[in-house]
């Protein structure tokens, strides 16, 4: 089976490589149309022609489905809406590369797991512990320094650590037709926030570059923060206490925390997004719920129903209920990263 | 000495009364150099100075003390600095009004303080319990109904309510010269936050409409929400614990959790307010902290060092140490509210 599903990719690769250089395609109709293609690396077809009637029906005044601008908001989740999150979350990556860094301080980590295992290569081991041992992990690479000194340390993780598939840098491995999807909607006075289950913190250092998203419009989890000023300078120091968890029903909780306005478009890929998706398409008036559906194994991973660590199965289910738009990866994308051909 | 205050304050006024309307001095300013000043409430001198003078010189491109438009964060408390807090914080006039509005349903609150009081119109010995009492009326009053409900009795009061001394509805009782502010800071792209230690929940629901700020970039104080789902929509049910206590210490944390960005402008009026003017300006680079100081007992209220209720003591001693600007109502504004004359 897995040979049928490779040589169909390759034919389809094949194919594709065949077509005349789509940029060209664009230009020209630029040329001749003055309208400039707002998604050029979605391929033409239901999904992103419904992107973009929604969002012109919702910003053209006098359409029955014409939303203000001060209600325009857009919520995408991060790991595998954003940027891949595989073979692992890449905050877990940064987990284990800090825990290898911290390691020479720490010699009884030889013979404790889960450290043992993350500093012997065998992550199994080191997870063997479930949550307990996950959770560990996590404060001990997030907590008991200041705010500074984690952006500094997340800063230079994300200019030298690199991606064991593909060897670029994580903040690479943001999908292109995202980024046009995220522009477009801004382009129509759209405010787009991150809400993702990954750690605020962490993500704040460098959404505003990669996504052009700023601190502020960022929601994710947390640990508590103590303002302290017996320094030279007051700092905050990140505590070994969990703050906020933004992950299933703590997503549509944080939007409201932190925006305080139901959402009119949202955009996830696993049931940890359930929560954010039903809250919008709940809403009165129009509603856009979109999952990003994991089918490309070739150009990125294929996962779904059956995924452990990012699991779609409700979302599925559910899709057509809620309207949902499920955006096939692998058919719907042209291109799946910036730096692809 | 409450006399020659008074007689002091009348012979001002008097003079400010034979003073030529400014309003045709800025007009022919206007019409001579084409320059709209645009602070018109504030009288000029050292503290209008001081303001323009840190916008321009924060804006223009290539000055050293430049700041890029992502780093323009403006951070306001609310109660005594966009809007009146005497002769008790708003937000306790909506606590006593829902009481009332309440007791009808609560016979049991005859007998019992802190109700029994509230409704004799006996404010002290509703107080008389402390800040446990305070936590259970704001908490019969903020907890155990849906966000919407909520939302829709602020909306509700807001719309009836009048304040007692000037007869008003309390959205109108918002400092003109800081409506000024707030535009030519947001004008010269910087992001207006609220950072109140008021309730985030009341404060969203009007202050889009009064100061132009909405919902996302309002900071404050929460009980915990619970998103559920058992009826025929989800809701958001408003809980009896507190979530966050957005005063003192707790404003730079309020403004890292929710900004993740250190403010370049802040503005306060008591000590509570400290924190975040402390972090605002222990910043490298230019910074502005100001103090809004009620000095003016006939257009609005006078207090300071001792109020009990709003006290500014820390923030006046060490105003010189951090640079702030300590703003004179009585002086320096020459309205204060939207209806003066």
């Amino acid at each position: 089976m897995k040979n049928i599903i490779l040589c169909t990719l390759v034919l389809i690769l094949v194919s594709a490589c065949n077509t005349p250089p789509q940029k060209k395609d664009v230009k020209e109709s630029v040329a001749n149309t003055t309208v400039t293609d707002p998604l050029p690396s979605w391929n033409e077809g239901a999904k992103k022609q419904a992107i973009i009637d929604f969002v012109t029906k919702t910003t053209k005044e006098g359409n029955a489905d014409f939303v203000p601008v001060t209600d325009r908001i857009a919520c995408f989740d991060n790991d595998g809406t954003l940027w891949t999150e595989m073979p692992l979350p890449f905050q877990l990556f940064f987990v284990i590369d800090q825990i290898k860094a911290m390691a020479p301080k720490h010699p009884e980590w030889k013979n404790a797991q889960p450290y043992k295992g993350i500093l012997e290569g065998d992550l199994k081991a080191a997870l063997a512990g479930g949550e307990k041992a996950l959770g560990e992990m996590l404060m001990t690479t997030h907590a008991g320094m200041t705010t500074d000194e984690f952006d500094k340390s997340v800063k230079e993780w994300m200019a030298t650590a690199t991606h064991p598939k593909t060897g670029r840098h994580y903040n690479e491995m943001v999908y292109q037709p995202m980024l046009e999807l995220l522009d477009y909607l801004r382009a129509n006075q759209y405010k787009t926030f991150i809400v993702s289950g990954g750690g605020i913190d962490f993500i704040r250092v460098w959404a505003e570059q990669a996504y052009g998203i700023p601190p502020y419009q960022v929601v994710g989890s947390s640990v508590k923060v103590k303002y302290d000023t017996t320094g030279t300078q007051p700092v905050f120091i990140k505590l070994a206490e969990l703050n906020f968890f933004d992950d299933k029903l703590g997503k549509p909780v944080g939007i409201h925390e932190h925006i305080g306005k139901r959402p009119v478009f949202t955009a996830g890929n696993t049931d940890g997004d359930y929560g954010m998706l039903q809250y919008t398409s709940t809403g009165n008036g129009p509603r856009f719920g979109m999952i990003v559906h994991h089918t490309d194994s070739l150009r990125e991973y294929a996962y779904d129903r059956k995924s452990r660590l990012a699991k779609l199965d409700k979302g599925l289910d559910d899709a057509g209920k809620y309207h949902w738009v499920i955006v096939d990866m692998k058919n719907d994308w042209k291109k799946v990263y910036p730096f692809d051909n």
